[in-house]
């Protein structure tokens, strides 16, 4: 089949591999029909977070059902399922908590014998946990939305749950790449009364107010806060979601978030500085996210997708086949375009 | 009036000053019955934390109103109330997000024309929203019960609420102190499944079993979280209440709270390093807390203690009257009492 590899910074070819071969009872093997590439994946094509060469890469995917083990049990062959980027064994204390992407026994794509999913195909370890069926005759138009839990939705989701957004909050999402835009798309889901996006890119902008954005701002730093304190009455915003994962984005979260108000970061921390314990002390402010449990997240949300009440699907604006996997990384990293589908 | 006032570390003394007067018509003057020290006195009791001599001292009281300002409405001469530590204006938008401890017009007891409480008399400003009455005819019992609520049950709810805590929640309490026993009590509340408190003072722990305490752990460091995990599954405490306020403490709450789990930390943060941002992003830990805001927990709590359902007066084991105030910092610095009652 054929697969993306990792050579070295920006330099990411499709290469024939072998096909993944069902290795543990419970594994699934699954033709990919739709995956994409990641904000999280330019640290590593850009050269800033490091990555040993040759690997398979890519952790969203949806597909079809090819193979079984013969200890699965919910999944069958020939079912259309989406899977989540970090796998789990959806049974150990961590998934019964919610909280699959700490499963003692999971792991990102790529980890513990898996491989990355920008390829045609994939083995998926313990598929009843990680494969979530999509009913037959389910409209292609969907697809996108649903591929979207596998990761970017579900991370949105995270920042808002983790910033406790609930009825009638208050937000503010900083960053508008596409975990910023389902940020203000899950923050309009959970019933957020003002969402506050800061993002400086019309198109952009423009996705924001389509998922529920009730104000935009362009300004940054010190600016940008004292914006929202004028949308806020003062006091800034009750929930504060980080999707960009620096310093600067985290300082800026800290300065616009109330006092007794929650930050749900989910920007993955490269060069960030330590939490200014003192400083959220006396702010009684509350920090919080990670790695979005999307597992966990999924059944929840793909009956939204499903129902039509939820649509990430604007998000992703270029599209292109697997064999140009490379074009789709450049877009992404001259920002051409917010998020890059891909159709092995 | 009587009134303490600091002298130097470890010279608090009794005088005589001027009575409180109303000074703004939403003013009351109250005649204190119940006070107390607080562990967070001992800091600058101690000359950890700097303060200046000759102010009056304290910061948690009830008392009879024995004068209104003529724009006071819901308090009367006679009444019975008790006060928050931190005093507020009941209006402005943080006090309606039910954060009082932040209010923008609000302070200490020592701030902004105002003086401690370990005294006779007390002016308290905006005296509608800082003073709960209390039914005519109460026990007399439940007066220490009903003076907690100034401050050491509201912080320990703070520490509750601030992590998170819910039906069925698996708890872990750092710090037996007074702060720490009453978080148990609040988590009881709340209906946590397992509480367990890091104590090795054989009294404390035996408050904290009545207060609700499942399991006690006299361990500390990595011995102690080591304890915590064999309790709980090997993942750690969904919710960490840290109710000491130091790097150790921190540290022990991260080391023992599980992936997605949340800390609340109400210890004030002295010579507290920053917050490790990138292990609580990895372990996906939420943490939070700060100065309590207990005039916005009080009238929840108070119907509580009215009822018999809350009780917190076993952390005061020592009452003094208000001219043995000095004995009393000396029995708290020197750990022979836990909280120490006055009764001016």
């Amino acid at each position: 089949m054929k697969a993306g590899i990792f050579y070295k910074p920006h330099d990411v070819r499709v290469e024939e591999v072998p096909d993944p071969k069902i290795e543990k009872p419970t594994d699934a093997i699954v033709k990919i029909t739709y995956t994409c590439i990641c904000g999280s994946d330019l640290w590593w094509y850009r050269g800033i977070s490091e990555r040993k060469p040759g690997g398979q890469i890519g952790h969203e995917f949806m597909g079809e059902v090819i193979k079984v083990g013969k200890d699965v049990k919910n999944v069958n062959v020939g079912d259309l399922a989406v899977g989540p980027f970090f796998w789990c064994d959806g049974k150990c204390p961590q998934c019964k908590k919610g909280m699959s992407s700490a499963c003692l026994n999971g792991g990102s794509w790529g980890t513990k014998g898996t491989t990355g999913c920008q390829a045609e195909q994939l083995r998926v370890p313990y598929a009843d946990a990680n494969l979530f069926t999509i009913p037959k005759g389910t409209d292609e138009k969907l697809m996108p939305s649903l591929l979207a839990l596998s990761d970017v939705m579900g991370t949105g989701h995270h920042a808002a749950v983790s910033a406790g957004v609930t009825k009638g909050s208050v937000v503010a999402v900083v960053g508008d790449g596409a975990v910023g835009l389902c940020a203000v798309l899950a923050s309009k889901r959970l019933g957020a009364k003002k969402i506050i996006l800061m993002s400086r890119h019309e198109d952009r902008q423009k996705i924001g107010k389509q998922f529920g954005a009730t104000d935009i701002i362009a300004d940054r730093g010190q600016e940008g806060i004292e914006k929202v304190k004028e949308l806020t009455e003062t006091i800034g915003a009750d929930c504060v979601l980080e999707c960009v994962g620096g310093k600067e984005a985290r300082d800026m979260a800290i300065g616009m978030v109330r006092s007794g108000g929650r930050i749900g970061c989910v920007g993955v921390p490269h060069d960030v500085s330590d939490i200014p314990a003192g400083d959220i002390f006396w702010k009684n402010i509350t920090i919080g996210g990670g790695i979005a449990p999307t597992a966990s997240y999924t059944p929840e949300l793909l009956a939204d997708v499903l129902s039509g009440k939820l649509d990430p699907s604007p998000v992703f604006n270029l599209t292109l086949p697997l064999s140009e996997l490379s074009k789709g990384y450049e877009a992404m990293d001259k920002r051409k375009s917010t998020k890059v589908l891909i159709k092995p």
